[in-house]
Order: structure tokens, then sequence, then C-alpha cells
């Protein structure tokens, strides 16, 4: 197949035609498909219903110190929970915080509490003129949300296959120091499902931040979700890199069972030096009795230790790994060649991430709307919702069955052609 | 028995000497006994262990609407939820978000988004010189904790047993645009057990502060929580009374059933207006994916409706009313014509309140924790833990065995005796 690039006037005219016509009868189908967001299917989610059961009526609600985790009390966590979070992010439990049902509140709140009473001792934010994040893009929207938000301005750095532009972040905060912390997910990127190289992970350690109360937002959300039992990223944990490089209060880490178990009724966790968690309990002690015991138990339950926790996880691959490779088969056999895309292979996570001809990501999206077909809003992937060259799309394979899946795939790739012969002709 | 007060140093030495020796005699058993906090017991708790098996791995656990639980969406709580804690709350389910485990989680938060964000369009309260509550004293620990944590100058109002002191109250509200909002327990209040009297609620309603964003935080943390069925009090809906009066905006009220299933492990709600509702949702929607929907559904299948929770709580009654009545009873036995002490007999909720003689509160709570029994601190119930007469202690009669609390409560007769001659003595 020739490269759109290539062809003259006549040849795009000849396809849009064609693609047209396969258009109309794509739309006469009425699909109603969604790829938008990283939610798990329900077949991911009957993998984790015995969970149902592990806590009875007739059952000793007691932690392994003795707690009745019925009642109020203890406020970071249950130990065995400590534990097996501590396990899945790679920390000793001396280091972990066991939060509710979800990471990005505690990401939220993180924020929320640098505003009004700021980082350890430091100025709060919202006494300072100007508060500005990294954000390499494209990243996860929900994480842009929260900073723009709080009014928080702020900056692109370039994604690259080992990480973001280091050269820039380094740059970046060591001059400015209003400059208060970067969002990151160092492994299996959203969108990219990119993993941070050691040599990324060892510069983020040794940082020389201007800003005391800069910090690393280690969104850590993919940590044990990987597609395949052979080809499994590596990620250099963090909190010890950076107590390594003398650096040890630089990080928080976060993660969360939201896509083991259940997402909304998973338990979420930090990561962190001590004077972190401290500063992190100083806030929680005003805020909650304790979050709940019991799902932190039921948890435990269920999926034991690490090993437990990895045995599921490849059930969750086994039904994630065939829908990835429909959605990378189809864009290779039906894109391939053409030059109008380029996506990247992950070996875990939740998404694709899609690159058309600059300016055509917005009309591709409308178009597969059009056709049925929801993606996630183009642009969503870069701060304040302006993708600059409007060619970023996130595709996210794992909600919909594999029979809706190829429909959709299909419909995407249809709409990549047709707005890149149509961009192509207005050229 | 002889007044303490009416009697002379002769007297007071004789009955120093006897108690010190009852004391002595306490202290040597050892005990080791709490009263200081409002948690249900064991027994309570097993009230609800039906709920560990209403979902099973077996189930569908799909919401009244079709939506699966078990994955992410339905952010202000599914319409069952909404409907059981609307009904526990008395208004319409439209005017209910569901949270997660905490209602005071809620009411942080609140006041965290009013320093960051403000209420529905005003200033920020981290922009103002000055945010200003009302505190109605004695009050709870707890709300005072956190307007203490955000810098929100606190301003003490005195409780009468029908509700704080109205007249005090609208004229600083009137009067003075900084006093952002007040803090109620307006039900079975904490720590006296007073229910606020229609007539105050009306006033509530009507109040015409000079803030725009004052609120009303309207605590109504134990609305069904009676100790018997006969004798209940009655508070009148604040959310109808303040839209008959015009101020539909005028107040959050916030419910848990913390107190009801499983502290730590319940679901809590807000009911408000549609305004206030929608200015909660923008905070919201950026801060979490959703709350547990699984707890939502584990709920409804348990208590099923108002009836349902109703007659749970009549269990928790069976279970709590004699431990209320065996501490009033000692207290009135024990102190009852000595001038030294004054309670309160509250109807429901989890505590009772005790007035010493001027300047003894520390004194006796001292020495109950050095006879083993462990009492709120004194100060708990005042803002900045400052009690300005030193008289006020929080009893909790809930935790502890009816055997225990036995023991717990002649400790605590004892102290007061020993402080109060003490104090005598040295005037």
């Amino acid at each position: 197949m020739k490269k759109y690039t290539e062809m003259n006037k006549e040849e795009l005219q000849a396809l849009k035609k064609e693609l047209d016509a396969q258009f109309a009868e794509v739309k006469a189908q009425g699909l109603a498909l969604d790829m938008s967001r990283g939610k798990p299917s329900a077949a991911q989610l009957d993998l984790s219903m015995e969970m149902m059961d592990v806590l009875g009526s007739g059952d000793d609600l007691k932690c392994e110190t003795g707690v009745d985790c019925r009642n109020y009390g203890v406020i970071d966590g249950i130990p065995e929970a400590k534990r097996l979070l501590g396990e899945m992010s790679e920390v000793d439990p001396d280091h972990i915080i066991i939060y509710g049902n979800s990471s990005l509140n505690v990401m939220f709140d993180s924020i929320a509490r640098s505003m009004t009473h700021g980082v350890m001792g430091n100025t709060p934010w919202c006494k300072l003129d100007e508060v500005k994040f990294l954000c390499p893009v494209p990243g996860y929207d929900r994480h842009f949300k929260i900073t723009e938000f709080f009014g928080i301005q702020m900056i692109n750095v370039p994604m690259t296959p080992q990480g973001p532009d280091m050269d820039m972040v380094e740059e970046l905060v060591s001059k400015d120091a209003s400059i208060k912390g970067i969002w990151c997910v160092p492994k299996y990127s959203n969108p990219q499902g990119y993993t941070y190289s050691k040599k990324t992970v060892e510069r983020f350690a040794r940082l020389k931040p201007a800003a005391p109360d800069f910090r690393i937002y280690w969104d850590n959300a993919y940590s044990i979700h990987h597609l395949y039992d052979d080809n499994q990223d590596f990620l250099v944990e963090i909190l010890a890199e950076c107590a390594k490089a003398g650096n040890p209060d630089l990080v928080y880490k976060f993660t969360s069972t939201s896509k083991v178990s259940f997402p909304g009724s998973g338990i979420a966790a930090v990561a962190a030096s001590k004077a972190n968690l401290d500063d992190f309990r100083t806030y929680m002690q005003i805020q909650t009795i304790g979050h709940d015991k019991l799902n932190q138990l039921r948890h435990v339950k269920f999926f034991k230790d690490l090993d437990g926790l990895r045995a599921h996880m490849r059930k969750h691959a086994a039904l994630l790994r065939p829908k990835f490779e429909l959605v990378l088969d189809t864009l290779e056999k039906e894109l391939g060649g053409l030059g109008i895309g380029q996506w990247t292979s992950p070996h875990g996570g939740y998404f694709i991430s899609f690159d058309s001809l600059d300016g055509c990501a917005k009309a591709i999206v409308a178009k597969a709307k059009e056709a049925g077909v929801v993606l996630t809003g183009a642009g969503a992937t870069y701060p304040y919702g302006k993708d600059p060259k409007d060619s970023n799309i996130r595709i996210a394979p794992s909600f919909p069955t594999l029979e809706d899946l190829e429909k959709a795939a299909q419909v995407f790739v249809l709409c990549v052609k047709l707005a890149s012969v149509e961009k192509l002709l207005a050229m």
C-alpha cells in the first residue's frame, strides 16, 4: 500500500470516496461502543468475586494485632494490609499508609494539603504567587485536572520511551523554586505504556530542586499490571534510590488495588519517607477517624501475599492480552506503512497511545463518535486539554468484549484513514 | 448527705481521709477501663454481622439502574443508597450525595474546599484575613479540631437544653461577615444529649448572615440513635425549614451509618440544596472517580429501608440503655444532693455531659487515669481544648461491658468527690 503522504490529489480523492462509503456503511450499523476509559471488563471483575465471601458473619474480624476491624481505630492501616501493599509497592510496611478506596483521592488530598498547610513546614502554596507542576505529556487527564483545579500552572515535558525528558526536568526544577512537583506514571505509563528506564529513575532520585517542598508524584498505578509472563518491564524502586541519593523525602509513591480487585471498592496506599508520612498523618488525624479496615481485611484474606497478587494479575493478563493484541494487529494491518499514524506496543498497563498526523486527533475522535464509538476526548492527555499538535489519542481496550473491540478497532482505523485523507486534501 | 459546699474544714478533712483510703483501694485493683470515646461495644457490632453475608460471590452486584457496582462510575451514590440515607435524613433522595466511610471526612473536605475554592463562587477563605466559626459549647472535639487545623478563629456560644444561645448566634452572624459557619450536633448533642427545640431550628433557618457564604454545619450524627421507644426527642427537619424561610442554601446536613452498622466501614451522606450539592460535586469530580458502591449496596441489602434501620436501632438501644441508666443511677446515688456536680439525662446519642465544680475537671480526669479509667480529656469539649471553667467532662458509656462500666462509674464518682473536696479545702 502506498503511503497516503505520497499520494497525489486524484488518488486521495478516489480514496476518500471509497472511505466515505465505508463510513456510511458503519454508521448505518448504529454501534454503541466505548473505548474511552481504563475500566476493567466484567470478566475481569468476575476474577475477584470470591472476595465477597472471605468475610462472613461467623468470622472473627480482628486484625493480627487483635484490633476489632469493625470499630474505630488504626488510622493508617492494619499491619497485614500495610505488608500486602508494601510488597506490592516494594517498600517496607513501615513506609506505608493505607488509605480509602482511591489513590486519586490521596493525590488530590496531597495537593489540597500542600495548598492550605504546606509541605513539611514550608509555606502553604495558597500563600504563594505562583505554583507550577511539570507534566510529562501525553499523560493522565485526571492528574492534570487536579493541578488545574487548584490553579497550579502546568508545564509540558515531552515523554520518551525511557521516561520524561530528564535534561528538561533537571534544568527546570533546579532553577525555578515555584515548581513544586511533577506527575509521573512511571510504569506502563498512561497513555503510552512506557516504563521509566533505570537511568531515568536514578536521575529523578538525584534531582536538586530549588524548592525544598518539591515532590515527585509517583503514581505507580500499574506496578503489577503486566500483559505477559515473559515480556515484563522492570522499574527501579524509587524510595530506596532517593534514600541512597540523600533525597529521602523527594517522592510520594501512590498505589491502589483499583485495577486488581474492584475499582471504587479497592484499597489505596502511599509509600514515602517517615518525615513525609508524618506530614500526611498530621492531616489525616484531623480529616478522619480511619479508613475502612474491613475492606483492608477482605483484601488481605483474598490475596494473602505478593504471590497471590501475582497469580491474580496473570488472570487479568489473560483477559487483557488478546484485547491489546487485537487492537495492535488491527492498527498494524490497516495502518501499517500508510504514514498516517504511530502507536505504542505496551507490555502492561491499560492503554495504547496513538499519534495521528498533526491536526487530525479531534477529527478522528469526532468521526468515531459519529460512528458510535466513544474514545477518550482528543486533547485529554495534555494539561488544559490542549494537545499542541492535535495528534494524540488514548486507546483503552480493556472494557469492551473482544467482539465489540474488534468492531471498535475497525471503526477507529477507518476514522484515522478518513481524517488523514481529508487533512491531506486540505493542505 | 450534707452538701460538700456546706461542710466546714474539719468535715472536709475527715471526708478526704476516707476518700483517700477508697482511692488507694481502687488504685490497687489495677483497672484498665475506657470511657473516653463514643465507640460502639462489640455486642453492638455483632448486631450487623449479617451484613458480611448479604453480598456473595454468586450475586449480581448491579444497582437498580443496572450499573455494575464493582466498576468505576456513579460518583454521587447509587439510587437505592440515596433513598436509604434520604429516609434517614428526612429529605428527598435528590438532595443527597453519598460519600465514603465517614461524615467527619466530608465535613473536613467541606472546610478544605471552602478554604481553597470558596463557597458557591464566593472568595476562597484562604484569601481572607479572618475567618471565624461559631462553636456551641461544650461540643464535639473533632469538629473544633478541624476549624483549628485550618486556622479558623472559633467563638464559643453557650449551649442550653433547647440548643445554642440563639440571641447570640443571630447577633453575631448578622453583624460579622467573617463568621462563615457554625458547628451543630442538633439531635442528642455531643456531649449533652440535648435536642434543638422547634423554635431553635426555626431561628436557625431564618438567620440573616452578613456573609453570603455562611453555612450551618448540621451534623445529624444521632438522628435515629434513640435510647427509648417511648421517650424520643424530635428534631424539626432543617432543609425544609430553610427552604420555607427563603434560605435554601444555608445548611449542610451530614449523616452516616458509623454508629448504625460499623464505624469506619459505614457510608456517609450530605443533604443540601441543589446549588450546594452542585458545589460539592464540582470538587468531588476532581477528587475521586467515586466512592465504594459495593459498600453502599451492602448497606441497602442489609437495612432495606427506614423501618429496617429503626428496627436495627432498637437493638442498639437495648444494649446502650442499661449502660446509660447504670451511669445515671450511679451519679444520682453517689453524687445526688452533694452540690459538686450536675449532669444531663439524654434520651439518645452516645454521651452524658458532666459539670463539676469550677476548676475540678482536669483533676477528676487525672485522678481517674491514675485509677485506671480513661475519660475524654478535660477541655476537649471546648475549642482549643480550653474549658474556661474547667468543669465539663464528657462521659461515654457505650464501649465497656456493663460489668466494666459499673467499676468505671464508681471510680468516676469517687474521683469527683475527691477532687471536689480538695478544691473546697484549697479555697
